[in-house]
């Protein structure tokens, strides 16, 4: 037997149907909020990505060099690849431009539930504005989508890389200093970044007012701190606007937490991540903000912000919730009762796909006992029994599934049995 | 700037519209015939295409070491990885198993109109049954796809390898020795044929003879040839069933044509292949028959047919015969006349996108006649104007972007606008 790759899967139908379904609602709400899908390669210029988020992410990512010498590597994320397009391709688009992509990422992970080596992404760029609106909106989108494919339970969090990159400096801590503290400052040790700032000789005072505004819901606690930096000040009331429009036009109900700081390099300014709590260690569902990568690519700046959703994890959070996945069935199962029906059985039955109704048909010439429980297997609403004394009537025998209940219809009258 | 690797592509909003319009097509006819969707990885153990296809075609894809060691290829295919996948997990599942796939396959060739390094398959497998009425269902539903998406020249031939295999057994020829004729038989060329033929010593009549059989369209002509042999003679018996039941019961044209040979060496009896004129070189956009893998992929031995489409070549086919693609428009545009209204104009933004209406809104407080402009770039049906005046009267004004006429209606109204 072969075996598929770790941390790989395979997805049988009834997970496929829930894939497809859940897919196709955040498609038609990324439709609704104006923005319009594009599609990048699977695997890009490893150079992307090391250019992006330096060296060390090879270690992490499925890289190789094809037969003419390119190294090339799995996409991890979709941000780069969708940037690279832009500078492409793209740059000369009316702006802003709203594009929204699914695709397949690859991370040479350790394979755990919620964590897979092919795991997929749902997730949108907006290039060329900055205004609050349109960061309000972004995030907007981001929490409607999870609210329409149906979670009940999500927490959307907002920070401001900008205004904690302003914090630091009223403590005077070297950007070399920041980068201990932003590991600590991401999982939320409070503790250990106490002691750490101790270390860089601030005072017990100073650090806990610090940690105080990490985890303060109150903008205005955190102007005061902030004052006199006059790019932070803007942020903040910018950031402020932000909140107006996500509860006053939006509808979206969200928790400030300024100690968000993204795993990645190139984000500034606005910063939000979505978690459903019922997944426990693997709970961030959603990841987004600013950033800047454009002239990093070469390309003409603009300002950049968007998100990505871990479409597997959704999934997931669904199936914890005993989301109620909308099941297809079939909608008839057509039996010919012996060798000589099969020709005016597949007859009828192309009919009624023609006609948009799923439609099987015996294959293996079984008779009518085996057929029925087959057509059971397949959840089928109806089964349709062609027999030689039916046809002589030129009708056939149709049979509800759930009811058991049998009545004969004329052929001419089979396309009424489409509502 | 940084460059898409060769041989793959970006596909822009326009040409993403297209794609899900035809994939979302083709889903809906699989269905109708009472197939289900499944998937696997984007990469499999490398072992699984060799055993399949020879160590040769190592040479032709793309194959990689991961970090743990193991050697792994991104799929050329569909067939094998489906197949391994019904091994491991689906062998007790009633049959018979009605499976389709959509997936990006990836092969190191040299990149042509038609041909590229990661290019779509859309395709299907039908598990555990051989009768005539099956296969005549499988090759109606490529038919059948190809026809719904809206081609309208196609052409379906239709073979069978165990006859051809026991027309070579009536010359005895050495199977070594059909390899160099099959490949020829591949490119109908005749001539070429007849040559090879002398020098196994075959006399020019009987040359002759069968040449003539590689490209009749008369069954009795071959069974007169083949009689004796039983099992060509049943293989031929249920290839005229099948060619019977496609013009009965599913209104199939096609021709016969027994040169085809497919060039996987797993295929056997019955083949198919289906060609676009208008694609000339790359014509073939789809091909299958029945083959063998199952129990060289070590699971109980079981009937097994299927096609794979060519995707791309899909959609490259309907754009060289001008189809008509249907165009999304967005169904509102809105734009606050000045940066006071943008609060209500997100409010009444969002209202109309949880209606389902596709709606966007300046973003960019950039005046009435630039976001007029905007709006038709993004083929707006009607913009929505947000003043202070208006607002007072608790209206706004709709603009029909087509004809350009206006009118005042009640906010309370707007639901009204969505029919």
């Amino acid at each position: 037997m072969f075996k598929i790759p770790r941390g790989t899967r395979d997805f049988t139908p009834e997970e496929m149907e829930k894939r497809r379904y859940i897919e196709e609602c955040m498609r038609s709400t990324f439709q609704t909020f104006g923005y319009r899908e594009i599609q990048t390669p699977t695997f890009e210029n490893l150079e992307l990505f090391t250019i992006k988020s330096g060296d060390a992410i090879v270690e992490e990512i499925y890289s190789f060099t094809d037969k003419g010498g390119r190294k090339l590597s799995l996409r991890p994320e979709l941000t780069a690849p969708v940037i690279r397009f832009y500078v492409n391709k793209l740059q000369m688009s009316p702006k802003p431009l709203k594009l929204f992509y699914f695709g397949n990422c690859y991370r040479y992970d350790r394979p755990q539930k919620g964590r897979y080596r092919e795991f997929r992404q749902a997730g949108c760029e907006i290039i060329g504005t900055d205004s609050p609106e349109a960061y309000a909106e972004l995030i907007a989108l981001a929490y409607k989508i999870l609210k329409n494919v149906g979670l009940k339970e999500i927490k959307l969090k907002i920070g401001n890389l900008s205004i904690l990159s302003s914090m630091f400096d009223k403590l005077d801590i070297l950007k070399e200093d920041q980068k201990q503290l932003i590991q600590l400052i991401d999982k939320s040790q409070f503790d250990d970044i106490f002691n750490v700032l101790n270390n860089y000789g601030i005072n017990g005072e100073k650090a806990n007012e610090f940690i105080d505004l990490l985890q303060t819901s109150d903008p205005k606690k955190i102007l005061n701190y902030i004052k006199g930096d006059e790019t932070a000040e803007q942020q903040l009331s910018d950031f402020v606007e932000i909140l107006k429009f996500l509860e006053a036009s939006f509808d979206v109900s969200y928790q400030i937490k300024m100690s968000i700081v993204r795993g990645l390099e190139y984000y500034k300014g606005i910063v939000f991540e979505i978690e459903a709590p019922s997944l426990g260690a693997e709970k961030q569902i959603c990841g987004g903000g600013a950033y800047d990568l454009i002239q990093l690519f070469r390309g003409r700046e603009t300002p950049t912000a968007g998100f990505a959703l871990g479409f597997d994890r959704v999934i997931l959070a669904l199936e914890i919730e005993k989301y109620n996945f909308p099941l297809s069935k079939l909608d008839f199962f057509v039996i010919p009762i012996n060798e000589d029906m099969i020709r005016k059985s597949l007859q009828i039955t192309q009919k009624l796909r023609m006609l948009g109704a799923s439609t099987d048909i015996d294959l293996m010439n079984r008779g009518v006992k085996k057929s029925l429980k087959y057509a059971s297997s397949l959840n089928a609403k109806n089964t349709i029994l062609i027999g030689p004394e039916e046809l002589q009537q030129e009708s056939v025998t149709i049979r509800n599934m759930d009811t058991g209940k049998q009545k004969l219809i004329k052929i001419k009258d089979i396309t009424k049995l489409i509502e």
